[in-house]
């Protein structure tokens, strides 16, 4: 590790990886280095993620954001670079009311180019032919808002990849292209530095002009200098930013996945259920109730369970490093998601969990947008609020552009996106609807 | 203390008195109780409080909120009930681009009602003649960015109030109404519980209903029941929401406030400078550079010197409950303030402190403008970001409003102010341009 860089990004997720690779590749000969706290990139949450990935969002931001992502991971994949890659598609299963909520998203959807189509029950019912649609007047259906499935919207264009293969080609290329990493790099601070030193004890005061210097590193002596500090620390941008007095707004909520098995012929078709896309499988089913979901896992033949519960679920401001955070609840699956899962799939009650873990979203509490900001050379992007890594291509692109102060940002794709769009002094995002 | 209440306020700073005052006044019958960490009422952050008012404001929701609660404070003030209100005025000192830019934010007072007058140059030296008003090519001025004053605006609906006295005046008014207050007393918690119990143990559920029960008091077991929170914890708004997967957008930052008395003719005839009120002292002046302020107290002949400085200020999510968060620092005053304000009013060079304190500002970071929402049966107060006492009037009719489902709130003197504004589900406010 030199002393002095150009570029120092703080983080190797996703965004971190995704930021130093078109940092690197526009901006030939700056010296650029990504630390990370881990032995390796993708040890956080990133690694932890389901790494499902949909351009049906609500918001036009998503969409157009993740759309270009997904085409260059696509372009990534048919090129002979495996990122494990997998279009098993994202069906919602809706009331009649969110059918006709539905209208104007799908429009907006449309004109920016996001395919969809749409399954009417009875479609639905030869499909998935275990399926139940209707609850009746049942009391319990009533206790668990459990509603009845009048139709579905299919995003054909979604799926998920291998969060581990995606990050490893950003990693490669930007090495290949002249860039380091530091593992087993814990950053301790950012550290704030007067524009112009005076040799004052205490600088730099109310009244000077300043800038961050560079960062300090956890059992290192003195000061990593920096020209321009990306910070891409997900759930942790708090630990950084705030002390200094700088904001994001993030905050983190834990979320969990339950891998589980079929032992049953029942949910064992569910599984391969075909008819929706080429892979014989299940796409990710999102239930009407509760943000209750599962996605099929092909090569293992199981499911991934999930549901973004709200119901007395933190707000973590600083996570902690260690365990804590990455707890899964056993409890939480048994009696919080599988009631759900299984009033609307009765062969749910054929599945064993055989692996649980739990990670962190980290929300922009606002809008559920991500952010992508330059406060003078500190440059700040996150907040993706769990479709981080449907994203991550477009955002790195967008941390290059705020580098090279460009008013647009040039998506894969050629699609052109306003750079400002996503900070906080002109951000101009909508809003995003449908959340998991 | 009962074991349920209609309404738990949660805090007696200015927004929960402000607010129980309102409840009480348009909801007679229904039992409210204040719960308060401290043995009194504004022993927090709003006893702490330098307690200006204004109505100068660039955000008309700053503007109409404050004008309104200012006209009943000095409605109390006429008709016998002493809140300490001194009308010093506030003068914004400005250079050129400053003065050019506030065009348009005047014409918006103009037309809110607010009414202000500006000072030539001349004008400005001619009544404080001590003031340094230009700095020529000096180095020194422009290594601390210091800006010529060209001009200045004032508004004479500004001064300072007592914050003690306020609060007192809503504590008692609320008392004499039925209201009761439970002093030291901590609340460990807000409680989520099922809107429908069905007695299984880990409730609610994520497929649940659910709805804030109480609250869970240090020390006292079982749970305080109430079938309305309000939420006005100022600083502490984040240990309280954050837990049950809340959220509020506050982050506090500390701010320090320095007495400092006149040892010699040159600053004590600052501080009685005429010509701007009838009180015949100086108003509270806001310097051009970085935020710098003072203000008359004129019962005691000194001056409150403040710098709402950013440079290395921490923001803290969870302020700790002890004197850590108040300790001013005489290193900031005397190497950070004391240099920007002596180099425009070299008289403060014949300042010296006599006592210093420190409080929490509770900023919304996203636009610096209070927020009150309701979510279930959670009402939440808050994100005044410095400027809470001047609007305290305003919001707890807010926080009434949003308790009766009124879609106008209706401020002190009749003007109608849309309740869903300050919420963050359909937040229509204007940003606020002219922080301190």
């Amino acid at each position: 590790m030199a002393s002095r860089y150009d570029i120092v990004v703080v983080g190797a997720g996703i965004m971190g990886v995704a930021s130093a690779y078109h940092l690197q590749k526009n901006n030939p000969g700056k010296r650029i280095l990504v630390v990370e706290r881990y032995g390796a990139a993708a040890q956080g949450n990133t690694g932890r993620s389901n790494a499902l990935f949909r351009n049906t969002f609500t918001s036009s931001d998503n969409q157009v954001l993740a759309n270009a992502s997904i085409d260059f991971f696509q372009h990534l994949q048919e090129t002979g670079v495996d990122v494990g890659l997998q279009k098993f598609g994202y069906l919602w299963m809706m009331d009649g009311d969110q059918l006709s909520r539905s209208g104007g998203f799908l429009k907006r959807m449309e004109a920016n180019g996001v395919e969809t189509r749409q399954y009417s029950k009875d479609e639905l019912k030869r499909l998935l032919p275990g399926m139940v649609t209707d609850f009746g007047a049942d009391e319990e259906a009533e206790l668990m808002s459990l509603r009845p499935v009048e139709g579905a919207i299919f995003g054909p264009k979604c799926g998920a990849l291998d969060p581990d293969k995606l990050v490893r080609f950003y990693a490669e290329e930007f090495v290949k292209g002249g860039g380091s990493f530091a593992y087993n790099t814990d950053v301790e601070s950012l550290v704030v530095g007067p524009s112009k030193r005076l040799g004052i004890e205490g600088e730099p005061f109310a009244w000077q002009d300043y800038e961050i210097e560079g960062i300090s590193i956890r059992g290192r002596p003195g000061v990593l200098q920096a020209e321009t500090v990306v910070v891409a620390g997900g759930a942790w941008t708090n630990e950084l930013l705030e002390p200094v007095g700088f904001e994001a707004h993030v905050k983190a909520k834990k979320r969990q996945l339950f891998s589980v098995q079929p032992t049953g012929p029942k949910l064992r078709s569910l599984v391969h259920a075909e008819g929706f896309s080429e892979m014989g499988v299940v796409p990710m089913v999102i239930l009407p109730t509760a943000g209750a979901y599962f996605r099929p896992v092909r090569d293992e033949e199981c499911l991934w369970v999930g549901c973004e519960d709200e119901v007395n679920r933190a707000f973590i401001d600083r996570p902690d490093h260690d365990i804590e955070s990455y707890l899964p609840e056993k409890g939480y699956y048994e009696r919080g998601i599988l009631p759900i899962v299984a009033s609307y799939f009765p062969e749910f009650r054929e599945a064993v969990v055989k692996a649980m873990w739990a990670g962190l979203y980290a929300y922009n509490t606002i809008d559920n947008i991500p952010f992508a900001f330059r406060k003078r050379n500190l440059i700040v992007v996150g907040g993706d609020s769990g479709s981080g890594i449907m994203k991550g291509d477009s955002l790195g692109r967008v941390v290059d552009a705020l580098y090279r102060d460009e008013e647009e940002t040039s998506l894969h794709g050629g699609t052109r996106y306003r750079t400002s769009k996503l900070g906080f002094d002109r951000r101009d995002v909508e809003r995003e609807e449908w959340v998991i």
